[in-house]
């Protein structure tokens, strides 16, 4: 039996070489071996249930799938670029084994719905890993969170120090993001859990097949609707892209806060030795190459999902062989986001805090100028807008002094504005100035410690 | 009162005219000005609530807001750069018309999470319009395909002719492309619906506010977890980019077919007159702008996504003036798919379909080559890799003599495998063949009239 | 005469509204009406010298564009949505001025090769515009550097200390990239800088034109070699969108390390107060948002490259109304860059230089160890993998001893290294290693010096 | 002699496995073996030629990294992914042949600039395997085009029959836009052919090196200006990506047209067999797999772009690890524009033209109704506007009587307009049209042949 076995007796010129090289998916779609061999055995049965085979034809191609499996496993099986893909090339070594019988396999179905199940399968159970991996990620950060709801940082925007804030408060707007990055894979694995098989080429097949026995053998939710769309459809690939890069994004920003950290300026936090380069000309160099690596891997992530939106643009329905392009990408971005977040998850576990330089940090940049505005909203009924102005004139006396706004005395205070009384000292205190903040969502350690426990019992329900 | 009300005391400078042009953002922002006003009077109602300012003082500032509103419906309102952005026109004018007390409405409140607030509103709002259109076009999609689930079109994979179908089932392609849309739509609205209002610059703020008060006000499901994430969040912003981009990757895919359909050479359709365009050499000419267009749009969507992206990667926490970035690709996807689907609609709704050129294409190709393969396994148990081989000699040996499959003589036939019988012919109809794919999904007339019931229920349930 | 001078006799409806809406560009391809003018008065030039109009023709022609020209200068002109696009609302209103010879105008030219030529003057004039503005760019940052040769600041690699250098050598560093930049622009100037003049719609024309008359009266080099690629290439606006993309990639750098050195952590440089912005909640607020920005837009540039790349993929030969959709990035992409690199040129021009702050970051970190390793190489003759090691070690003591290498005693070093003399001392020291590094290209103040010479020249001779 | 030699004394823990797997680049830099041996065989020569190492040392590291070399390509060398990088992984086999001597390649010299100098060897020589590729293409298809200078075929605009062209000139348009990509390979090539090696860590070095020594032996133009730029620059790389991501999308449109040529409703051409495939299902399938998978292929090369484009994106200088995400893209995009290339010459070479069919398709659609307006225009001296007009009520009236507009007879022609005169009916056959079409760059078989005369003077001066 040939190896192109889809190149049927219409054909008089054998396939080129050439043509095997650039055509040719089995060197990277046989990352898909174990869902192709679950479909093939699930539409077996369903084959034989419906006796389209018989029971025992059923048997010899399952053992026979089995013995596939386990000769791929073992590295025994030989991968030939001849195959031109991973279905081909499991069928041929199936029919090696078990002869004609394993031509039946194929019966009422296509390898259009073939890939199109085996594709559906990785991303549904790859959509759950990534999912647990977020959440492994999400225990950990909890954990360094719950030693530091004390612990002053200096709240930044526009990377200028802005307000006292306190750094479990920090590490839970990155829970926060992790959370709906675990949503979001969540939401496309349950959108996207429809069985594909039984759709054939484009438009179904005459055979009497029974498409709820293989949906249910997979785990499927449902069969799908209608199988023209089906066999074209990778919006399942497209979301765990995107889903991916916004990751990936989130990712990014507490890689880029590492990196700061870490910098001589900083000195906020130190990575462990374990996960620090060195430098090959500068010994005294410690890198911060892990969070610069989770950085830079963004891009690809990016790329990998603008790579398969334009190869989907403008496509005629149902296949065209354009979509073979869909899976390279998408086992890069998934492989690259698995030892991301796995590293993540040991990095935050590993990383030294210096308390005492980020409770340093919140003295400089007038952080309580906002408390000072509202002191005033609050005592002497000033409108903010009249009070932000104010504010702004005591932060540059105190530039002018060399101080800090919470350094200014009562008297330098009160010849900016009379109303201002002794009162004010406690305002301008950077844990007072923190705790304050006790709005719903807050920095105080009393919200902090709310929104500590919110993410517990997100933990512990899922 | 200076109009850049958030330059302090501190600045010894005015801010530049160069700076205003390349930083402001009003000319642009000023879309969102019935959220930002929506959001201030819920913002004040609530400072009155908890007795941060008077019922008195309240009513003054809804009243100026409401003028303020009416001011830009009626285009009187004056839009000017150096306001910096939308929120500063608005509180610039509202305090030119309340005076002094216009300045309270900024107590307990940030920019940060007023623009955070304003937006969202902005962009859940569109995910529900959007997700109204792509409803709409559903339903002028049944309603021509209830017209068409006899009408045969010779299915194609590589666009080449692969086996009859019929139009109602390739339009139900579509529909279900266009339900999954909606899906995304829906599921991102109800992801997002969070609301920041309360989170001032990132931490929170002292005043005793209450945030599920405003959060009610503005119609949010609930309050956001953390001040710090909220401010810095723009998932939201970014799923309707990638939403956006699949409906208009979905809506180029049809948009190719009816290039390709009102092509000289298919004669499938034609565009209706309305929606034609000529060329101002060529007097013969009728093209398809329109699906071009459709078509071309889908990259700026692309784009607009990976701006996004791109903006966002390694921002450290919290606000960042990058972000600002983040509307003007909002806007522009939002109008331009919207428009996409208006448009999309009323050329469904307008297209002349060619049944006889479409069912006579059917005869070209050999469309009932599967049939031969299949009849082969069903009548005489051969392997279907077998039959596929020998199906693949019939259309040869036709290819040969010039006809299709179908005309060839029984003789012929039997040349070429002594098991095929007279009864043969009738599984070579396509008609018979469209019909024979009776498996759930397929093309069947039977089971097209299913799939169009299921998207019927689903127009009704919603 | 109709407006939609396009839709010859052979159409039997009207053009539908939401048509007009989705599909006209009159309201962004006006950016083009120089170019679209200028071309028509060549074309009509070409023409009546071909005498295919006769001379008076074109007089009236011209004197016609002239004041069709300042009707739109003066703001007189009525941009109509019915029009469709730039050049029927130009010729609409010609006719209506100098009457039926108007529609001579249109002989031997087509809108295609008419955009084709509109739009490529547009790029390749602003090709020459940026080019110039980076010109200015260097001028300036030349100028900043002249007086910071001698001005030490820590090299970094990874955000860490790395070696001692100079702030003119690092300034030199953007020098560099934007001189690539400027080569990139020009470049692409001068492989486009071909007339598409006289392709008409895809085909050339039967008129006995002159497309060498109409090349040299626009200022191209040369008329394109091919018609068919002439009216569908997009290659020049690809070009630019790239080329700034690059170079918005530079300036994002730059910025990015203004938005550090601004921070309270480094504060090595102070933005002037015209171009700060404050807080409108944090009174004591100085915010870089100007860099922000500056690195913000960088990612639409990304988004306005990929669009035009995803649009341009797939289409067959020649024109399709996809195309249409290549202005508005490039305009936005245009703008956005021209700005960028103005307020750049500005802020390069008033930012404070804090020497002091610069020079003592030099003394944390360990600058000189890789300088204790190169003196043992020298002094010793170790290889530098051993010499590498034992400076590492002595980073290692210094730090234990709260530290920086160069303050470590002989006594501490001779006891790593037995080979150490008391010359290495000089050697520690930030300015002597800096001033070491004097091979060609390297941070020596001399080597500097002669960089700044050589941008010197690089300005001169431009 | 450890295998992580960057990481010097000061480190206390070892490198992490997870670390290893997570930051190792050996397992796909390796690709650079060839050009990190003769750049270190350079800069040996240039340290024995300054004195910093003996005749005999370099001698002796000369013939170990030789050694390297050939154990590389016989298979025999161990790829490890704890020797970290290529650089590391050379150097460690290279002390392990020669001893303590190879620790002395190391000198003035810093992986920075190690793998600055590879990386940039390796795209440079890419850039020209890359344009001779383009050069074989074009002459390929200048064969073909030779053959078909009188082959008439259906110009189209937006997929519409528009004027009567020929085939040689349908293909010049492609030889003409890869002729732009040759010359944006080669510009590409000399702006960034400058040497990095000597550029050390970041800031040059205090050795007494030669850097114009280095540049000559590795066949470079010259040294480059900053090292601080050097290190850090990867424009040469984004230039790549760019120029393939244009040639891949030049490629897709050909591509598009092979697919759409060789569909049953065109019929122009016929794939040979070698490069077509079957289905797995459908027995009469000859799918255009390779003009798919080409078109499909250019969504990476856009993929690849964007994401280096996005890890370029706000990086401080110099080096940061991030960077090191700038190879597996351009190894991609490299490796899939090549076999591109080959495969789209090989077909080029063996596709079967069917003339007739092409012919024949001109009959349909008026393509000459734009001549029957030109000739009112020469004629009759009506302004083209109205001509266009009058031709369009000529393409109504055969459309009603079911004929082409040539087809129409002098009588109804008269009726539309009594200036037509009996000599209209040449203008109105399709060859005459072709070749009437004879300005400059234009169709007939005249301009067709000057221009394929161009590309050979083209291809012989290369």
């Amino acid at each position: 039996m040939s190896k192109q076995t889809s190149r049927s007796g219409t054909f008089t010129q054998k396939a080129d070489d050439l043509l095997n090289q650039f055509n040719a998916s089995v060197m990277f779609d046989k990352e898909l071996y174990k869902e192709d061999i679950r479909g093939s055995i699930a539409h077996s049965r369903m084959l034989a249930n419906q006796n389209i085979i018989t029971k025992e034809e059923q048997q010899q191609i399952e053992d026979g799938l089995i013995r596939v499996k386990s000769e791929i496993e073992s590295g025994e099986f030989e991968w030939k670029i001849e195959d031109e893909d991973l279905h081909m090339a499991i069928e041929s070594r199936l029919t090696a084994i078990v002869g004609e019988v394993g031509g039946k396999l194929h019966t009422a179905r296509s390898r259009n719905d073939q890939v199109a199940t085996d594709f559906r399968l990785y991303v549904l159970r790859k959509n759950q890993e990534i999912a647990d991996k977020i959440k492994s990620l999400i225990k950990t950060t909890h954990h360094l969170a719950s030693q530091h709801s004390t612990t002053l940082i200096p709240g930044m925007t526009h990377l200028q120090h802005a307000q006292p804030t306190n750094f479990a408060y920090h590490l839970s707007a990155y829970m926060s993001m992790f959370v709906r990055d675990y949503d979001r894979f969540i939401s496309s694995y349950n959108r996207n859990n429809i069985s594909p098989l039984g759709c054939a080429a484009l438009a179904g097949t005459p055979h009497g097949i029974d498409r709820e026995f293989t949906s249910k053998e997979l785990g499927f939710d449902s069969v799908s609707i209608n199988c023209l769309d089906t066999v074209s459809d990778r919006d399942f690939a497209l979301e765990i892209l995107f889903n991916i890069s916004t990751l990936a994004m989130h990712i990014s920003r507490l890689a880029e806060e590492m990196i700061l950290w870490s910098s001589y300026e900083f000195k906020f936090i130190t990575i462990c030795d374990r996960f620090a380069t060195g430098s090959s000309i500068m010994p005294q160099k410690k890198n911060p190459d892990v969070p610069e690596l989770l950085r830079g891997k963004t891009g690809r992530t990016y790329g990998n999902l603008i790579s398969l939106l334009s190869v989907m643009k403008g496509l005629p329905l149902a296949y065209n062989k354009d979509t073979q392009e869909d899976k390279e990408g998408v086992f890069d971005s998934v492989k690259n986001i698995e030892i991301s977040l796995e590293i993540l998850k040991e990095l935050m576990g590993c990383i030294t805090i210096h308390k005492e330089n980020m409770q340093n940090a919140c003295n400089i940049g007038h952080l309580t100028a906002t408390d000072l505005a509202d002191y005033l909203v609050s005592k002497a009924n000033v409108p903010f807008r009249k009070t932000h102005d104010i504010s702004g004139k005591a932060v540059k006396r105190a530039t002018e002094l060399g101080v800090d706004i919470s350094e200014l005395s009562i008297d330098e205070l009160q010849k900016i504005d009379s109303r201002i009384g002794e009162d004010v000292k406690e305002y301008l205190d950077n844990r007072v100035s923190m705790d304050a903040r006790d709005s719903q969502g807050g920095t105080s350690t009393n919200q902090t410690l709310k929104q500590l426990e919110y993410f517990k019992n997100w933990l512990e329900l899922l």
